[in-house]
């Protein structure tokens, strides 16, 4: 399928991966991951194999998703086969005569490898790791209005549910609420699993929704996102039923501080460690440094964490168009902790937050 | 570690394990998917990676799952590293200096594989495809109370909403409720996304639920399940806000001797296929059997689909302690679909329907 015919955004998509096949001296190249995919074609089933030609973006699934291949892209040439075995798939490809066919050796199985690569032969498989991942990198217009929808109706619910949350409810029965508002807003799911953390619990970083209460006077850590369109957003927030005290007040203080100073950092051209780096040294000048043991935060897109990490050694650049999240924390074993987390655009010049909720 | 000091259920299955590893001249293996490893040590934590030898079980993991390690499996030796790298893990697998370390090939990526093979030599990595999974078919006494658990919370929820669902309701808001109930009642998560289906749209086997509203003399196929303490459910009713139509009152009564029919056949012994086969026999006699183009059921137990697939050609017999789903259904495209789903565990003598709601 020659590129003139496929309509925006997939045409200057697909452009793009064929260059970078150039690049690397492949005349095809295998989409296996779901959301690599998307982002590729627009197509959303279950069961999908895409082989991108020079020439050709070829889709082949089976008949449940007959409807879903027509009607989300068109333009790719559809192929219905019944097994979706790699023999079955290779079949397919081997009509395309092709030399050197890349694929991600991180979303291959190594039986569907080993299953492919000998029923393809006399085309031989290159490992062409993050081809499409890389390209998902930076967003266009369309994905950004896609995850500020996502984060509005995460915001939309965190609002009804902050109202409804008092002393005696589970974290448990939070969570399931905020994934039901989410839901009747619109979320196709929640993005992760939603973070709630009552008390000394939140001194977890990756703590697990269960049979905490919440206490007057004991801060709530909620962690949450949905995806809505596909794109999700990630966000944390604190509620506090009742006075907060006094230590947990004063690293509330220093947290904010240094997801302001995260943020501040944010433009074209600086490295994801040195966004890290703004955010790290504000806790580490209160002293809080040892219990901040987690990276600032990490882009979002279509998947929850995706490239570029923004933490120590990340000496990726931030460009116009990354959308990542700013999230330090600051947590003291036994006692509770403060995370506070905003999803941020890289502008042309700068920043934007794309977050809205107070802290 | 021996398997003397190691707890049931754990003790029995890790024994099981070493009995199909020495079959296969094995003097390891290594258990990547977390399911399989929730099944072998009971561990629960997001990053595992488990080597079984002869003698020694050992797990490794990172700092976040210390707790969780040291609470749900004190048994195995536990090595927390800070990367997660095929190259780190390598290292500890060299320690034990083994000969040939069988993987499932299905659930490593490329990208481990080929960095964990190189950096392990001279061990040889044989793949061993589902010699956890194949060990997995049969569920004991614990598992099956957990299936048990997972069925009651998924009816107790379905009940609640069943008695809400009323003229103007979207797909999405009773699939939304529904996974709410679930939640309160103690779920995870739904096992899977539940299918909600109004009307016409009842047709289409894996439809996703979505702006579609529930009309009166209009059937509601829902399609559901509960993940409780890691065990699944998976159920399907109809409900019918008013009357039946004519037709479709005709095809559910066949569905629901086709059903019945695949339940009477289950017992030990029996082939997988012949399961199959009666329900099919029964939709197919009647002339609907173009209209039911997927299996009769399949599996469950810690992922939604095991093994056997209850399908044309699976010549698995039926053993005790195997927990199937029984779903036939009719679709008739464009007018609406039935299908009705039971979980039945097959016995020493027969089957028993775990399941409890009505038809």
């Amino acid at each position: 399928m020659a590129s003139t015919s496929i309509p925006m955004p997939y045409r200057e998509r697909v452009q793009r991966v064929r260059t970078e096949m150039r690049r690397r001296r492949l005349d095809g190249y295998l989409v296996q991951n779901r959301m690599d995919q998307y982002w590729l074609t627009g197509f959303t089933g279950e069961d999908g194999f895409v082989l991108v030609t020079r020439r050709a973006v070829v889709l082949l699934t089976d008949g449940r998703f007959d409807e879903a291949a027509s009607v989300e892209c068109p333009w790719a040439k559809k192929v219905l086969r019944k097994q979706r075995t790699p023999e079955r798939n290779a079949r397919e490809l081997k009509k395309y005569k092709l030399a050197r066919v890349g694929f991600d050796p991180g979303h291959f199985t190594v039986a569907e490898h080993q299953g492919l690569r000998k029923a393809v032969r006399p085309t031989q498989l290159v490992p062409a790791a993050g081809l499409i991942l890389d390209r998902r990198i930076t967003k266009d217009e369309g994905e950004v209005a896609a995850i500020r929808e996502a984060i509005r109706v995460a915001e939309k619910a965190f609002v009804k549910v902050q109202r409804w949350i008092k002393p005696g409810l589970t974290e448990r029965d939070i969570a399931a609420r905020l994934g039901y508002e989410m839901q009747k807003l619109g979320a196709q799911e929640a993005s992760f699993p939603t973070i709630v953390a009552c008390g000394a619990n939140g001194s977890l970083p990756h703590y697990e929704p269960g049979d905490g209460v919440v206490r007057k006077n004991e801060g709530v850590l909620i962690d949450w996102g949905a995806r809505v369109g596909w794109y999700v957003s990630d966000l944390t927030r604190m509620v506090w039923p009742g006075s907060i005290p006094r230590e947990i007040a004063t690293i509330q203080r220093i947290v904010k501080e240094a997801h302001d100073a995260g943020i501040a950092a944010v433009r074209p051209g600086v490295r994801a460690t040195d966004v890290d780096r703004a955010a790290r040294r504000v806790i580490e000048k209160a002293g809080f440094g040892r219990h901040f043991d987690h990276a600032t935060g990490h882009g979002i897109g279509l998947d929850v964490h995706e490239a570029p990490r923004v933490g120590k050694g990340t000496n990726t650049k931030l460009l116009p168009g990354m959308v990542i999240t700013i999230e330090p924390g600051i947590y003291l074993p036994g006692k509770g902790g403060v995370r506070i987390e905003s999803d941020v655009l890289v502008t042309d010049t700068g920043y934007e937050v794309l977050s809205t909720l107070p802290y």
